[in-house]
Order: structure tokens, then sequence, then C-alpha cells
């Protein structure tokens, strides 16, 4: 098994099927990780002792995720001199804004590098990308990625030109 | 010199004067406190430091102020199991809304006591309030406090309607 | 039956099974305490004689729930000279903001410590640590806890390694 | 001196410049009124014992005006069972939203008729309007004003095709 | 049958439920009026033909309800010196927001009444308090209507304390 | 067949059932159209040549709809000389405010004609009301459609009046 | 004098200024156009009237700029069978939010092609693609002033090129 | 010379400033970079142009600065394989909301990795951090960087202490 170059952390474990979007990601892209539960509130010392055994470990990217006032990736980001993607998830009344401001909003000095609400799957890519700036076949793949994300536009596009429009809205 | 019971940490040194409101509540109260600046952020290690010592050391409400992302509360009241008073900053763009939402927003588990932004004077009064569910002479100045409030009030509209509203604004 | 040192308002009887997180709270902490329904607007009179009762009774602290344009915690604070907890409630179009900002954001000189939208398990536990100032055994329960709260992120942590995500996902 | 038929009141001497805008209507409509300071939260029973004398002494529409968890008029609303108008004030961080939430989104059955953020004018005439109801005088003062106010836009409009954009621009 | 003395106008006929709450609250306080559909945008010439009848004819205080851009009180407090209450409909993205701001927000000269959002009871019943101002047995009906009001929540906080807080929550 | 004058864009092919509500208005005016999916991000270069090629051949107006970061519309508007209807729609956590603002705030320079969220049948009538500038057909066609606008709402008020609020309501 | 094909009405004369960006725009490219004063509230026939006569003389496009409870655009929209193009304006505390939305959130069948919070330039833009539209002499003038655009922006890079960054930042 | 591993792009000069943050902070790591000016919207070729030759000549991460309808990152990911980071500025009317929501909102596929509004300096961390993944020395300086960030508030704490909150407040 390969050692992780990207941990997933995560705020509770209700938010794990919304990540499971980053992790069908680095799947795909056959970039190794690990997944785990912790709070930066809750489980506050587990939190830091994960972070600071990544770091040892050689992992190179964390991604946070949590919602409501969503702390988790300041605190690690604050722990961690690599890059730190937050993932602010929708849960609660306000829909996931306080957890994007709580995300996004850091004070000079300690970036968080912030995906949309919920965009988990955004949160994964951003990791390869950022892996991929020194690994060539991972840029390739990047590419590749790309193309097919086009593909996929230009096919739906000649199925509701085939079908027409009434045709393809019923099919959905 | 006497214990300190109340402790004010600031996430930024351009807080301070923002947070002279609440020190002026508890000098005019004579509650013991202590103030100084640690960031969730850039002074992560010894902004733990410090609460753990304050506890240790027998502080029992911890007043933490923060803009933008502020998980400054939060993140000291994840370490301490007493009160913890949050102030929401006004600094940036977002003018409060996001420290309001990073500081009251807190999952279920690790309440922050949130007053409103900017509003320093409040987060000194509630920190009096609560020395005084234990300590009827503090309890006493609250009723005497309350009592000046509603003077302070009252002598207004004598002024207004003796020297009628034209004279009154303009010698604002 | 012991004397009470909490008592919960609700504005409306609709709020009760949203306070219940409140009352499950002070019950695991062995804290005496009294609910009862009451509005700023519909009943005032009640409220203030309720209010003043509370505080001859030697109520400690008053948890004040309400929605929209939530008043409830600020007329009852207007009145009760030791801490009073507000927590807003998420009904109606806009969804809690209204409450959110009708709570928290109080003149300087009165105010509410305020939780999170719909958070009444932490107004109970905001309520158990202003206890807990003055009350050691409280305290203790309260580091327990706090290493309860740890303690089951772990135990989720545990399991999802042990499981896998894809399993995990599927029992919840 | 005739009795007054509006009171206005305001919940910090600080706001009287602006509801100044709305004594001026009362004024130019010759309707009777009286102004005060009196908040909802700093001076409560000031404020209720009001409300009371104002009722038994025959004012038929209250003015509250307040900024922040606006609270005034909907206090004032629970105790008078006549029209208050309610004017949000700008006031703080939040511009201004705070009021306007805590003013209008008041729980079905105590309503408060609320204008624009510092409407005072539009308090005033309000005020006015409900008064003309059972006033035909005061009602064809309205006709009267609502055709003054159109000739102004008239005017204004001449005086642009009659001197052109810039230099009407450059007098303002 | 009486001549109204109150009108309905609902933007779209998809808020008829919503504006029962209205017409229930003017039912019993015996209230006279009419309801009708009229758009701002999609039948203006209409709009301006009723509110100019209904003045004609002794309507006294038009209830307007619109949602999104909620234009219809506003075009009819143009043409109506009276009286126009704005209720902001829910309906669309916004949530209602959108119609809150485009009712409440009137230029100084032009004022509408507003109420919260949904909130046609309170609609109806500053209309009721309104004709109340001129007429002593509408006025008495709302002192009774609020203590009706009181009593409902004395009695809901009687079985609260009668049944317990599991039992009520249950029953409901 | 005739050659289109009007291109409807929808950034991603779940948009197309919104999207139906421009084309029906489309086809009841007569104005020949097409439709495609093309993502500003996912297929950017399929986006340039759809838009070049539109211009080419003689289309007149482009609707484009897109969610969340809405750039569908700007990016289109940044290649084409001639009017970009943008058209953001109301997909995630914000519920289209998001996409909202992505559309609207556009630079000066590079306008977008924004119509409201998920707003399609006024993008298509929009589109209709630009080529009537020059077509007298299309414009006589428009002054029938807002009589029937008007005609409708006029036979609703009179069902309602006919029938009563009840039955009215329980029909719908 | 040539019959102007544009209008521009606004709601307020103090508006008049930042109109001043889409007068320039419309004599740049050398259409006719019109402005003038008038309310939508408070100068209701008046703009009726207005809107009638434009039409009737061959008026093409209206641009209706206007703050707050913004339902100028809107109130034309309901009148004007072509297109109408709406400017939010930013006075007020809510910064041009509550014009924005009582702009752009237009029922189904009343479409306003709304740009920017201020960007008359943009309003004037539209107007000029509307009428390009069938207009070839201006259509080449656009593609031509999208070229000066990137021209300029291509400019300002080579000078930052030439000057460097702190020169560059020096001399603004 | 070295050649640019980072690429600054500005939507217009006038955020040059703002920038100069970022420019601060590379030129403090010792990374090579290059800046200019170009518009998603007014210079889109050119954007285009630059972004496929910046990947061609080895630059590993673009930062994208924009406000209003800020589509600059989310144009330049579309076309770049590698990390984009998008800075969203405070211009206009929304204060830099527009812009953080046209920028982190990104759909599926396309990540921008969003620091906060304005927050220049935290863009240029987070391309260093980028870069540091696969660059030791790198990554020792951003462990340095830290320790002097948390020195630099242990400094103000002590100045703090030594001086006295009062001195402290008149010497800033």
């Amino acid at each position: 098994m390969k050692k992780p170059l990207i941990s997933i952390m995560v705020g509770s474990d209700s938010d794990l099927l919304v990540l499971s979007d980053a992790v069908k990601v680095l799947d795909q892209f056959g970039v190794s990780f690990e997944i785990t539960v912790s709070s930066a509130h809750r489980s506050p010392e587990r939190t830091l002792r994960l972070v600071h055994n990544y770091y040892k470990n050689g992992v190179k990217v964390i991604i946070a995720a949590a919602g409501l006032a969503a702390h988790l990736a300041g605190v690690v980001a604050a722990h961690f001199p690599l890059p730190v993607i937050g993932v602010p998830l929708k849960g609660g009344a306000l829909q996931g804004i306080d957890a994007l401001y709580s995300t996004v909003q850091m004070p000079p000095g300690i970036p968080v590098a912030t995906v949309g609400i919920d965009n988990a799957k955004n949160a994964g890519l951003l990791a390869v990308q950022i892996l991929a700036v020194a690994d060539k076949a991972l840029e390739k793949k990047l590419t590749t990625y790309k193309k097919a994300l086009s593909k996929t536009v230009e096919e739906k596009a000649k199925k509701l030109d085939a079908v027409g429009l009434k045709q393809y809205i019923s099919e959905k």
C-alpha cells in the first residue's frame, strides 16, 4: 500500500457521504489518501495530533470539510505548512453560508484554499492539481480529464440535437 | 493584585481599542482580569498554552474577540470547560457577518456565548453577570447598574422636554 | 424537588420540541430547571411577571428561545440582572436569520448570550457552564463531558478505519 | 395646546436627528404629537408606563424607532391595541438589516406597520394617513400633498429640459 | 350588505390561500371587505382602475400582497392617499426577501405599512387597528383580542405544567 | 426551416427543463431558435466556437443560462457584440443568489441583460421584445400578449367573485 | 434633431449623475435619446403618460433607473411592449440590493433587462446592442468598441511591463 | 532572470495595489513570478492566449484576481490544468460578496482555490505552499514563516503587558 499523500478530515461522520465525491476523484487519479473523522471543537487534541502526524509522515495536502462555524480547515492550516483545502458544508439553517465565510475569510498569513459549498469533488481535483505541479503523469491525466469533461458536454449536446428537447427531458 | 477571574484574548492588536469597552466595564465592576493578544491561526500553540494556564490558574470566563473567519472563541471553547464569550469583530469586507457566523454557529457540544458585532461592552457585562451568579455583591452592583441605565434615559428625556427637539439635536 | 436554578422560556409551544435538547442536557448534568411557554408579544405581562418571580425565587440563568423577530431573550434581559441565554429559532421564511439578528444584536448595556440557530443543546450546556463557575462538581462533569465528546469522535474514526468508507456510509 | 394624537418614541437620543423628518411631516400636516426617548432594554419600565399613559390619554398611533436588535416597536405593540409604526434604524455593522428584521418579522397576532430603514418621513406620513381615515380635512391635505410631490418632479424635469444634463448636474 | 372599508388585492390567484388568514381576521372582527386578484405588472390598468374606484367608494385601507419584485403595494400607494398595507410573499428562490425589500423600502413621500413575510394575519389585524382609531367598538374588540392571545398562552403553559414536556410534545 | 435568430445555451443538461419555458415562448411567438448544452468551464472551447458560429450565421440574441458561479452569460457576452440575456439558475446551496450576482454584476463595457432567477419565460419574452424593435409583426403580437395577460387576470378575478374565496382555493 | 430611439427615465434628479454614464455611451454611438425625471411613486400619472407617448413617438428601448424599492423599470415594463432596461441604484442602507431584487425579480410575463447596480454604462451599451440587432452600422461600431476595450487592456499591460508595478501604482 | 513559476492576472489595473500584497510574499519567498492585466470580459482572447502561453512556458500556478461578477479565475481554470487561485475583490456596491460567490461556487470539475475577499497575501502564500509540496527549501521557509508569525504575536503581547492597554492603544 502506498503512503498517503492526501488526508481527508471530516468534522462529523454525517459528512462522509458528501466527501465520498472527493474519494472517488482521488481513486480515479490513483492518488493515495486516507480519510478520517475529527472535529476542531469536539476532538481538538486528536485533530492537532493527526495534523502533526500527517506532516511527519509525508502528507502533502489536507482536505478539511466542516459545516456551521466551520473551523476545521482553519485550525488545520494553523498547524500545517503545506496546502489545506477547505470544503464548507451545507448543514444547518444558514445553508452553508456560515461554513463558507468561516472557511474562506482566513486572516492574512494562514490561507485555506476554499472550494464551493458541498463541492467535495472540486476539493479532490484541486488536491490532484497541486500534486500534479511536480508530477508529469498526474498533469497528463488532468489534461485528459479536461478533454473528457468537454467531450461529455458535446455528447449531451449531440443527443439533444438528435432526440429533441421534449424527448431529452422526459428521459432524465 | 487579585488573581484574574476573567481573561480577554484578542486575535490581533488592532482589535484592542474595541476591546477597551470590555475593560472599562470590568474595571467599573471591580472584577479582576487580564488581557492579551493571541491568534487562533498565527499563534495557535500560544493560544492553547494560555487557555490551559488560565484554567489552571482559576480563570472562570474567557472573552475571545476576533474578526473575519473568527475561530478564536471556538478554539478556546474546545479547550476550556467553563463559559467562553465570543465577540465577533467588524473588520473586512463582510462587515463582521463572517465573524458573527463563525462565532455563533458552533456545533452542538461546544457553546460560545456570542454578543453583538463589536459589542465588547456587552461581553464585559455578560462576564460580570456570570460571576454574579455566585457573588451577591456583584449581583447587587448589576441591579444598581440597570437602574442607572434607566435613569440616564429618563434624564435625556427630561432634557428633551425642557429644551425641545431642535435645541437638543444642535447641542449633540 | 430541588428549587430550579435555570428557567427555560419558549415563545410558542411549537418550539418545545427543539428545546427538548436543552432539557436533555440539564437532566444529564442533574441541574434543576423549569420550562414554560410565554411570548414577549402575545403574553407580555405574564412574561414580566415570570421573570420577576424567577429572580425572586433564586433562578440563576434564563434560557429564552424564540423565532422571527425574536424579542423574548432581549425583553427578559431587560428585566433580569443575571445571565440570559438566547436561542434564535429557525421558523419562517428567513430561516432564523431574523431571529439570530434580533437576539444577538442587543444594544450596549443589555447583553444576551446567544447560541446558534436552533442550537438548544448548546444553550443547555452554556447554562451548565455558567453554574459550574461556582460549582466544582459541575465543573468536573463538564471536563468529563468534553472527554466523552472526544472519545465518541475517536470511536467513529476507528469504526471508519475498520469497516471502510462504503460500509460506514451504508450503515448510516 | 392640543392633546397629542401621535407619540414618537426613540430608543436612543442619538436617533433624534433621523426622527426629525417625522416631526417635520407632522408639523406640516398640523397633527399634534409628542416625542420622547425610551429604550425597550435600558428603560423597560418607563417604556411600558409611557405606552399605558399614551393609551389612557388618547394617543392614537405610536411611532417607535430603534436600531440593532430593534425591539422597541414590538414591545410597544405588545401593550398598545392601536397602530404602532416601526422605523428600523441604520446604526451598527449590519446597516439596519438587523433592525428591519427585528421590526417587521413580528409573530402573527401583534403587527407592527414597518417603514423603510431610516425612513422617518414615511413613518410620519403613515401616521397622518391613519388619522385621515376618519378626518376628511387631513385626507384632503394628503391629496394635495400627493399632487405637490408630482408637481415637484415635473418642475425638475422641466428644468432638466431647459438647462440640459451637464448644467443640471453641475448646479447640484 | 355593508360597503367594504378594506380591499384586499393579491398579485396572483396562487396567493389567495395565504391571504385567507387576513380574511379570517376581518371576518372575526366584523369588518366589511372585498378581495380580488390584480397584478401591478400583468394587469396594470385594471389595478389603477380598481384603486381609483376603491377610493371613490369609500374604501379606507388597501391590503396589497405580492411576491418576487413585489411592486403591487407601492403602485397602489402611489395612487391611494389613505393607508396601504403591504404583505411580502415568500414565493421564488429568494424566499420572500426580494418581496420584503420591494415592499418596505419605499421612497420618502409614499409609505407602505409593511408586515412580515407571508404574515397576512397581521395585515388583517393592522387594518382593523387602523379603523379602530376612530371606532370605539373595534378598539374594544382589539383589547379583548389582546387578552385572549395572552390567555391562550397561559393555557398552553398550564397544560405543559400538567402533562409534562414529553407528553405535550407527543400530543402535537 | 428558418435560420435561427435566437440561440439558447444551457450550462448543464440538467437545466433543460427550466429552459423549456423560454422555448415555449419562442414557439408561441413563432421565432426561430436553436438550443444546446455548453459549459463555460467544462467545454470552454466549444462555447467560444458556438458563439462565433452563431454570430457568423446571423443569430441576433443569445440566451445563456447557468447556475452556481454562473459565468456562461458573461463569457458569451465577451465574444458576442449583440444582446446576451442571462438566466441565473437556482441550483445549489445558495439558491441562485450566487448565479444572480455572477450574471448581473458584469463590469462596465460588457452588459448582460439579466432576468430573474429561473425565469426562463422572461428570457424568452425579452428576446422576442428585442427582435420586435425592428419587426412590426412581432411588436403587434407582444401588444396582443400583454392584453391577454391582463385578460387572464380579469377572468380569475371574475371567477373569484362568482364562486367565493373558499371554493376558489379548494379548486386549486 | 433626430427623433429619440431611447428614453432614459430616472426616479429622482439625484440619480442624474450616475445616469450620465449611459448618456455618454449613447452620444459616443450616435444614438438619439432623451432623458427625464419621473418617479413611479411620486409622479405615477406622469410616468404612465410618458411611457405611452414614448411608444407612440417611436421610442424603441426605455432605460429606467431607480433606487430603494425600485419599481420604476417594472412599472414602465407593465405598459411598454418593447425592451425595458432596469438600472438598480445604490442609494440607501441596503446598498442597492433592494433595488437589484426589485428590478430583476419580475414575475413571468413582464421582463426587465437588468444590469448591475449603478452600472448605467452597461445600460447604455445594452440599448445600443438592442438597436444594433437591426442596424448594421451600429453593429459594426460595437465590434470596433469591443476591440478598443481589448486594446486598452493590452496597453495597460504593456505599460505595466515597461515601468514595473511600483511605478505603475504610484502614478495612479 | 528565472522563468516564472507563478503568474498573477488582474482583471483591471485599478486592482494592482491590492495585488501588491501577493507580490511582496512571492518576493519574500524568492519565488519567480510575472504579473499582468487581463480581463475575462474586456480582453477575452488575450486572457486565453496568456493562459495557454503560461502553461507552455512552465507556469505552475495562476493567481487570478477580479471584482464584481469575477469570472477571471473561473475562465482561467477552464483552460489551465494546474492550480488556479482566485482572489475575489471588494469593489462595487456588494462589497465583494458578488466576487466571492462568482469565484468560489465553481461547478464540479473545475475547481478554483479561493482565498478571502481582497486577501492577496494569502493568495501569494497559497501559491508558495503549492510549490513547496515538491520543494523542500520552500517548505522549510514556510515553517520558519509560521514561527515568525507566532513570534510577532508574542512580541505584541509582551509589549502590551509592559506598557499597558492605554499606552499601547495610544501608540498605534
